[in-house]
């Protein structure tokens, strides 16, 4: 039985004070719950109908509280259009700075990602691509919005991620000759550019790119170039489309 | 001034029923209406404020009626959350089967996409990667969606799109040695693969990949390879994401 406190409970993770407060954060659909379940996630408390509980016998283990109930009371619960079978109530975990060996590891950071879509596709680009963390500006969106975690699809689970003063960050790797990319339209050409296999990828926001006072700390600038031969020709890319483009680049040999 | 009944057809332009109907669709926003002046469309009506009739002269050789307004009003016959200044009511073109040369020229063919958004990107990948014509299969969904449209950013007006029959338009090109790309988990590594700069490169459902029908057809299958070393690992990317990490490979040399 999904109490009408419960579902206040999941639609205030909605919003990012709640959720700030609660320390808790909302995943829904069958594949993202069974995503959270194998994952190191703590789950608060499952909602689900009673042949995904058959289904999923691990739940007796994983979740705190287990809520059987039907499809129409998901449905009253959900964010979503369509539910499917089960939502789960996940406890946020300590974001610290990510450890990083950048002498090593390559890793994105995003400069003022505003919308939630574009966020949850570069994580689940990152995880393809086996980039492990993605460093975020503090003004970049919440990574436990709702609508982050489902375009993740799942990655959300595996890659850290952190909030952090991006230009002191940039700054200091920097100094440590650590390669720190940025594009711009006038960058070298990304296909024809060494890269190597270590150092910082910075996405900029969707309207405005890569803001100044973090242009000023990039020290390999690249660019994607267009091929359109059209006089009224494309003028952008959408940031996780150039976010997937650079990834590739950086990891195909 | 606009009419209660401008209002109700701007809105009616949200259904594909009253789009085929009507032979209309609809375009919003400052950019895109831009956009729309600048290309061959032809622009119905023009619904605007005074200041961007005025920073707009053009508008007047360009649309048939135009119908100045507030932002109040505006709103009101909006679909977007922002209208900003200006939408506008064009007629669709005659969608015919774009002629092709597919013995120099590289397309792409999309096997029931079904999200509007995905297929809004993909026209603007295509602008961008210079790619022409993208033919769709007659159930994908309708390019003069308006959320197809606002996606494309503006790409809507300079690719060439058809609705027809895949399996016999793949079925012709592969009896006249044309290559035929799809991607599968098991294709050949798309960096190591050697890409024609001619042929067809066909996207499957956001769900279920390219149908059995459609994968017979298929003369060269591909694979974009993971790098995740995650157990749990990434499973899929967004059609979008994979046709960006296509278009990339086809193009650069």
């Amino acid at each position: 039985m999904l109490s009408k406190n419960k579902i206040k409970l999941i639609q205030s993770l909605n919003r990012k004070k709640d959720r700030d407060e609660s320390g808790l954060f909302l995943v829904e659909g069958n594949k993202m719950v069974e995503e959270a379940l194998r994952s190191e996630y703590q789950i608060e408390t499952l909602v689900c109908t009673s042949q995904f509980a058959d289904q999923h016998p691990e739940i007796r283990l994983k979740a705190k509280e287990i809520i059987e109930t039907d499809k129409d009371s998901l449905q009253k619960a959900s964010l979503l259009q369509n539910p499917q079978e089960a939502l789960a109530i996940i406890i946020q975990p300590e974001i610290e700075t990510p450890e990083l060996n950048l002498n090593a590891e390559l890793c994105l950071a995003l400069d003022f990602i505003q919308d939630p879509g574009n966020l949850g596709t570069i994580l689940r680009i990152a995880d393809w691509f086996g980039i492990t963390t993605v460093i975020c500006s503090e003004n970049t969106v919440d990574v436990f919005n709702p609508k982050v975690v489902q375009a993740s699809m799942g990655a959300i689970f595996r890659i850290k991620t952190g909030y952090i003063n991006l230009e002191s960050f940039l700054s200091k790797a920097s100094k440590s000759q650590i390669p720190v990319y940025g594009t711009f339209m006038d960058g070298n050409n990304i296909y024809t550019e060494s890269l190597t296999r270590n150092g910082i990828v910075i996405l900029g926001n969707e309207g405005n790119g890569i803001s100044d006072s973090i242009s000023r700390l990039v020290n390999r600038r690249i660019a994607i170039p267009t091929f359109s031969t059209n006089p009224n020709k494309a003028e952008s890319l959408n940031v996780a489309i150039a976010a997937s483009i650079c990834c590739s680049e950086f990891r195909r040999r």
